[in-house]
């Protein structure tokens, strides 16, 4: 038997774990027709083949919806009923009344929607992927073309695509679809998020070089290194495989609490977006919740949601950890909206520079009402509810910022703190942690403004790192001034899901650690293996190391991870 | 004798000193057409009514032009050139031959051009006041009206407007314009350069309140308190503006080199834009030039300069400091453009975040040879110079980026620093300064990241003050870092102007003051007034300060100032 070239080509690794087995490109999108028209005697007919290829499209995402379940089903779902969504709709049966071809129709109508999300930016922007996906496949549908997007693989496969769309990715089987790797995508893209929620390990930003393994070649992906080898050593791959796996069924039998080997508590908390997610995170190891971003519930509302529907939403996220006693708590987040994630019912002005524009508490001059709203909701939900809420304020920059939104909080018999994201606040740690009770820290716009670099952009990957040793030190003045006024300061960015750094933040001071649920007990279980000593050497080495790669080494190196 | 009622309205103060006159407002502005026609016959006679027009204008700002000198020459110079600029007479010929009148004609034609400009931004988008005030002198000349904008006073006034343009202010005399006073405008205004040139006192951002004074009305305008008094008590104010006199005089007096009274040095530089500037500069009492900012030679260049360009360039800002010995030395910035500030040469892709995205030395990575052109021409100019010449890099954010800088100017024997402008390089001084041989910190762009708050946005003014606690400690960190290393850290932006922030500047351990060269004296004059015993004093109560108006009031307490 030949054996076949083996080569190695890598990407950005954002879900860490092995897996074995040949690849599969994902059915690709049809051919746009860019013209097209029908008769006068044809208008009915292809506005009936419309129809129709919006009931059968809308058909097979509610059927896949119906056998997926969390997340996957609320994406499925969603873009169901994008599928036959009114304006749409309208706009091609118009365009086919002119005369038009339906595919024609459909590819301009879904343009036309295109620009104007793109024009309203933020999240409407993120949202253009699934019109674009809704268009492939009622075209493909028309043209009488397989179903665009993933087969269904009866054998365990590991998926190529240049990108995944959310009606791509839900449904996926983890034990059929055993890795994602694609060409395009960021550590914050929809497939990684994906692949997190799956449990699988997951490659983004491979490039075009993906498209030199051919479908049905066998691969080991590493997701902690980012590499995909092509025809590896089938003994080699399987033990990797095996490593991998063993070290994953550790982590899902970690039990929580969080702790050091040498038993330091460290309080593991979850970011959640719905009542939902709060319900799944309450059923495995977090002792509450670090962060609720209340600003999804309003994102899509076509009006500002009155007190009582606030307090509905409120109280789904607060009861599944009601009745629990001990540290455990939930942390509602005000509304962290501005020009770059704009509201349907509020009116923001375009700025130049959103990300340092007026943004989150900075809205609550302008717009007073909807934080004491906000509060108001918050106070009703946990009426009755046993549970500690602790309520705190995004993009707060100075003492007097946070001694109003205090204020605003305690005539409520609200618990309040402040984000710490802008640098200013972690320089005057002292002053502004004695208006408030407590602290928690978004490593990523933290990292966006001490390094100046947006945290979006694909040229400043590598400034935008919480490894930086300047972000970490601003992490350590907001830690120690907690620890002097023993004031509870936690992590709520991205840097608490990555085990190693999860190690250093614990051996900065910092009290709590909040992430995505299910990044939870890999971290957990880090901790668990080192002591509190590990972690403190660690933390002073990244601290005071050159730079991020260095930081990261040396860190590692102490906690022997 | 009836009293006239007496009422104060105020404004934001950006250049001190006080005056005593009557008001006068410019010159209102002509109305708009918003259509217009002529037949075929009249369309010569039309075309020669605008060319006449232009004639007449570009005369009458070209005799300003002449009467006139430095900068205003400069921008009257400027604005007669784009009055008869080509496209814009072109587009004006073709409208008119197609019909239009040419006062509609000249609307229609300037608004593309505008229009065009915005798109560009920047630096490109404030010339659209320019353009906007040749479309009206164009159009009242067409009508036959009075020149809009200001007359020409014969007794000493007070100037009202709402806003002024560059062709308003230039030529203005300050022995008869004695203050001015405007609506709209910034610190950073075109009106507040024109007035702190002239050493007028100015007031802007009163808003419609002004409207109130009526032509002829007596004030009592105080730049210091930024208040505008009508109807004063004559005899307060002229004593009020005898001690602003005699204030200004001390000011216009002082000779250098700077020092407290104890004798303490601390150097006292200019920012200047281009060669003649320095000359002026030279003329005055700095040492020498602690920014020359490059990139205002290429923002109108259509192609990259040559190096043999760049170098005279350079050689016209190095020569006036030549052969002066001491601790005399001229800084030269390398090109700080992105796409908020573009190049006609270079093609910025635009980012949601301009401010926070690839500018300044970043843009080496993906341009070296802009960067190494640079570095080659300032190594060409001061070939044959006795002059010390310092070269820096703006945006560094990470120590990486310090050597790799450093690196390139020692291979040609220049003397390398980086700005201090990314909270990350305050935050790791000691690690950046070792790899360079000075700091020059950017107090506006470090104020904007440090409190997350665009320096151009006029709704977060309040937190865009260099005296924000926050940023005073990043320049501590900065500062603290070039005493232990024994490097000196100056300060170059607007912070340095002011002259109780100064004294504080100089308490922190910054060695050296970097402004606008009118503004040396005054701030040469505060720092000769108090000891350095007193600058640590009030930097002490500065840094620790809970808001930035606490910082001032206490620094000012301290400084008896």
């Amino acid at each position: 038997m030949a054996v076949a070239d083996s080569f190695i080509i890598s990407g950005a690794g954002v879900v860490a774990g092995a897996a074995y087995a040949p690849v599969l490109r994902v059915q690709p999108r049809p051919q746009l027709p860019s013209g097209g028209s029908v008769t006068d005697d044809e208008k009915e007919g292809e506005i009936k083949n419309f129809t129709d290829a919006v009931a059968t499209v809308q058909d097979i995402l509610l059927n896949k919806a119906e056998k997926s379940k969390g997340h996957a089903k609320e994406v499925l779902t969603a873009t169901a009923q994008l599928t036959a969504d009114r304006g749409l709709t309208r706009a091609v049966k118009k365009l086919i009344q002119h005369g038009d071809a339906a595919d024609w129709a459909i590819v301009q109508a879904t343009d036309n929607l295109v620009t104007q999300f793109e024009r309203l930016g933020g999240l409407y922007a993120e949202r253009t992927t699934d019109l674009r996906d809704i268009r492939d496949r009622l075209i493909a549908e028309l043209h009488g073309e397989p179903a665009p997007g993933v087969p269904e693989p009866t054998e365990p496969i590991v998926l190529l695509a240049e990108d995944l769309a959310p009606a791509d990715t839900a449904g996926l089987d983890p034990e059929l679809t055993v890795a994602l790797v694609t060409e395009l995508g960021g550590k914050t893209s929809h497939t990684a998020i994906i692949a997190r929620q799956l449990g699988i390990p997951c490659i983004v930003s491979v490039g075009k070089a993906l498209r030199q393994i051919k479908n049905g070649t066998p691969v080991l992906v590493d997701g902690a290194a980012g590499t995909i080898q092509a025809n590896p050593d089938p003994g080699k791959a399987k033990a990797a495989v095996a490593n991998s796996r063993e070290y994953l069924n550790r982590v899902r039998q970690w039990r929580g609490p969080g702790r050091t080997a040498d038993g330091y508590s460290e309080q593991l908390l979850a970011n959640v977006g719905n009542g939902s997610a709060a319900e799944a995170a309450a059923k495995g190891e977090s002792e509450g919740i670090g962060l609720f971003r209340t600003e999804l519930c309003f994102l899509n509302a076509p009006e500002e949601p009155t007190v009582a529907e606030q307090a509905e939403i409120y109280r789904s996220v607060l009861a599944p950890y009601a009745g629990r006693g001990g540290h455990t708590h939930v942390v509602i987040r005000t509304l962290d909206a501005g020009s770059d994630k704009p509201l349907a019912f509020a009116n923001f002005e375009a700025e130049e520079n959103p990300a340092l524009g007026v943004r989150g508490l900075r809205l609550a001059k302008d717009n007073p009402n909807l934080l004491s709203h906000q509060l108001d909701a918050i106070a009703e939900a946990k009426n009755g509810l046993d549970v500690d809420v602790w309520v705190m304020a995004p993009m707060v920059a100075t003492v007097s910022e946070a001694r109003s939104f205090a204020a605003e909080c305690r005539k409520r018999d609200l618990w309040p703190g402040v984000m710490v994201e802008v640098p200013a606040v972690a320089l005057k740690a002292d002053q502004v942690l004695s208006e408030v009770e407590f602290f928690s820290i978004g490593t990523n716009d933290l990292t966006q403004y001490a390094m100046a670099s947006d945290r979006l952009s694909p040229h400043l990957t590598e400034l935008n790192d919480p490894w930086q040793p300047a972000v970490l030190s601003l992490i350590q003045m907001a830690a120690q001034a907690g620890l002097k006024a023993n004031k509870p300061v936690g992590v709520c960015g991205e840097a608490a899901a990555d085990p190693v750094l999860a190690c250093v933040l614990t051996g900065l001071g910092i009290t709590s650690l909040s992430m995505a649920a299910p990044a939870l007990p890999a971290v957990g279980l880090q901790l668990g293996e080192v002591t509190i000593a590990q972690c403190r050497q660690a933390a002073a080495a990244a601290v005071s190391a050159p730079d991020a790669v260095t930081a990261r080494t040396k860190a590692a190196t102490i906690l022997g991870a």
